[in-house]
């Protein structure tokens, strides 16, 4: 499994994402889920990926190539015109990709589904954020629905429901998904440390801090022993229930 | 969807059910998952159920007609002589059913599945809990595994892991039922109101207090509206991320 979260706030995107891929709980290893593509003061774009890692390394290999090579027949997402462009470019090299794979020859169980989340900002666009199926089409971040989360969604919803305001800054909102993802971590053994976080700050068109957070990271220990602590605390504040 | 959960505690049993039923979004309905049988000073049975209704009813229905007519031919769960072979009692009528449904005949795509958490206390007997799968197979709750949860399990799981304590009261494991239901209900929309309480005190044999919750009760308005609060600032009473 995987969990991949893309916040939208009102002065850039965050994203964060595991490293655990597994084939069966006996066979897990690291694998990095999020991919930049960056040219100063002409685009930055960042792809989260879940789902079959055969399915997202291509993919990512086919835009990454593309970019190399252009030719035309080849559309670049490097020299797409919008965010909205990179996106269709993204859903139909998902599509060709699974196409590809379920198409006739070796007939696996497996299935080669993937999700992504895209976000970034093209020159004389607006900053923006997608979902893209596996069946490439998409859907966009808005004020009503300003976060996606792929992979294993549930565990760490409630506290992204519950704290999330779009007028967050990079360092609480970096907190918030701390939470999340120390919740997801806890409950499924299939999403695992490290994690990757990466700013992009609205209308930068370049890419922002990033990092890379270890098991041992000392600002991750204190958050998933706090966090612990804090809603045990939380829990005790709530008023007792008595037998009627 | 559903969402139940049995707690063991050192003193009793707390179990909390859900009695929402769903055939797509656009059909839902009330029905009571809790089912309760009891001979005061004998044996307090308690089964929670989730899965295909059709199932889950005639499970219920066929256990409660064997007390009925009691014959040789059906075992009868009011008559076993320990919780562990009503467990098997059990175990064996959901095959049956399961069995009789999937053999020949319309095919449906619909599944026949269903899960079942089994609680209570047969004299001469301890208190037990157990976990019945649809293959009619079961697992015992013990000190390492003391809470089961049955349907839509993981939005509520976290607060579960992080409050329970062996040593609570019935008041405070109702209290922690109530934030993992709340989280629950918040985040699926075929876990629904009203939900069923009900507590077994250890060694009483006899059903003990019990509640339907609707959505107008006062303490749960009180736990809905003061878990946000309390969440928000146990989030931001940890410590805030800074940039390296």
């Amino acid at each position: 499994m995987t969990y991949c979260v893309g916040l939208r706030l009102n002065r850039g995107l965050v994203f964060m994402s595991d490293t655990r891929t597994n084939a069966g709980v006996d066979n897990i290893s690291t694998f990095r889920k999020m991919h930049t593509w960056c040219k100063p003061g002409d685009r930055l774009i960042t792809l989260l990926s879940a789902g079959n890692l055969a399915t997202t390394q291509t993919v990512v290999s086919m835009l990454e190539e593309h970019t190399k090579a252009a030719s035309e027949r080849h559309p670049d997402i490097m020299e797409a015109p919008s965010m909205f462009e990179v996106a269709r470019l993204v859903g139909a090299t998902v599509r060709e990709v699974i196409k590809t794979a379920t198409d006739g020859g070796y007939q696996s169980e497996a299935t080669f589904s993937a999700t992504f989340i895209l976000g970034g900002q093209v020159a004389g666009g607006s900053m923006r954020m997608f979902l893209i199926y596996p069946e490439g089409n998409f859907i966009e971040a808005t004020e009503d629905n300003p976060f996606f989360q792929i992979g294993e969604h549930k565990y760490g919803k409630p506290i992204l429901v519950r704290a999330y305001d779009p007028e967050m800054s990079f360092e609480m909102a970096t907190k918030l998904l701390y939470v999340s993802f120390d919740s997801t971590l806890k409950s499924n053994l299939s999403v695992g440390l490290p994690l990757d976080l990466q700013f992009y700050e609205r209308d930068s068109l370049t890419k922002g801090y990033e990092k890379r957070i270890q098991a041992t990271d000392p600002y991750y220990r204190k958050i998933s022993d706090g966090w612990s602590d804090a809603l045990r605390t939380a829990f005790n504040s709530l008023p007792d229930f008595e037998r009627d």
